[in-house]
């Protein structure tokens, strides 16, 4: 009975992390929240994280109070290398079983935010996710130019330039900042991109998601087959013109619609 | 540097027990693995499941064996229960947010095993998903129609009918199954589903994928929207005719294609 009051209050305790909290208290009559459940935030904070990444948690909009140290441990610790590897892994997998065509038009795309770069210096001074999105002090950090790659990332990168394909970055950043992700790119190793595709004007407001659908359509009509792509939001990876595999990175810090 | 080789041997390993031990090898040279990492298993099998959860990690055919114990571990622990009432909440609150007209076309599809009914007590004693996978002695276990309820779905079930969606049972398991399925669902304590849809003879040997998105296909045909989907699997959720929210249950025993 203990454990059965245990889930409730884990269902209803996630349920108000994402800020729904009447959602279930409607229908769940006479709950109490045992001491030792609300204490456990390394069983409640592990399965935020697994709602997380699986997409099954949407439109949240900073890490659970709670969860703060859980996403600090996980980001700073072995476990977030680990899994960018495993991901970094299971790319390179497919990467290798694709038959290469000699008309440069076999494509990989990659997101640059906790994908090809990391943001973890700045986010560690911020919270680890447990704040609101602050977009001027995030933009005075992106102005920096100073994040390094991650690199799982990096390695797979190379990997996918000596089989032959085509890299394409296709960032939520906007145009004014090309010069300074360029250059931010390019210290931290990264090179020989066929294609750097921002937010332009137009774009601005629009769900990433769409933005980022829209220009895989784009690429799609102008030739090319998109193989791959990686990301660390599914905004990155859902949509239209889906790559034929997507891989995605682990995040628990932000959500991108 | 150790840190370094830690993950190369990660990288390594992961692609390995994937049955593509080729991959990496060839391109990564010089490479040792060091007798502490070798020994993480905690650490391996945490980034093994987050790619299987992901829908990064595809086509594999049995649980690593390694990972034996992690997998036993958290089918039995807290932890599963725990996630799945995070899906369950996950699912609850979206399912509040839709406004159900009146003309009984609200529907929701279920996937049956691992997502109303849980097969542990087969799997407890078939190695977790370590051993391939049996079709006679799964189908005996099947025959004894004695599988519980998943606890964290039949409250989101009850959940459902109250709201007033129409449930739609999608299996990948065979019409001959359907009577001895239907006993098993009752007496875990499923009732009122509108249609129970089950692999005809012209659907075997489908990928599930295939199958379930032809069903979905029929059911808009036939007037019905569909709201939402819950699976283990990514082939429950994937696919055409998706639906408007899709949610994904851990499952870390088997794959499904």
């Amino acid at each position: 009975m203990g454990r059965f009051l245990l889930l409730i209050f884990l269902l209803i305790s996630i349920s108000a992390a994402a800020d729904r909290s009447h959602s279930l208290l409607r229908t769940v009559p006479d709950v109490a929240a045992p001491a030792d459940a609300a204490a456990d935030d390394r069983l409640y904070c592990g399965s935020w994280w697994f709602s997380v990444e699986t997409n099954n948690a949407r439109f949240w909009r900073m890490v659970p109070p709670r969860c703060r140290g859980f996403v600090e441990e996980y980001m700073s610790g072995d476990r977030y290398a680990s899994d960018s590897y495993a991901v970094a892994a299971e790319s390179l997998a497919f990467a290798e079983s694709v038959r290469i065509a000699d008309d440069g038009k076999d494509a990989w795309v990659f997101d640059v935010d906790e994908t090809l770069l990391s943001n973890i210096p700045y986010y560690a001074v911020n919270g680890y996710g447990s704040k609101l999105f602050n977009e001027t002090s995030f933009n005075e950090w992106v102005s920096l130019g100073r994040a390094p790659a991650l690199p799982a990332s990096l390695r797979l990168y190379e990997e996918l330039l000596v089989l032959g394909f085509q890299i394409v970055l296709l960032t939520g950043r906007s145009e004014a900042q090309r010069k300074i992700t360029e250059d931010n790119l390019s210290s931290a190793g990264y090179h020989s991109w066929r294609s750097f595709i921002l937010r332009e004007a137009c774009d601005i407001g629009k769900h990433a998601v769409d933005f980022k659908s829209e220009r895989r359509v784009e690429l799609e009509a102008q030739g090319f087959r998109i193989q791959g792509c990686s990301g660390d939001q599914w905004s990155d990876l859902l949509g239209s013109s889906m790559a034929k595999r997507s891989f995605k990175l682990p995040n628990p810090m932000y959500y991108i619609d």
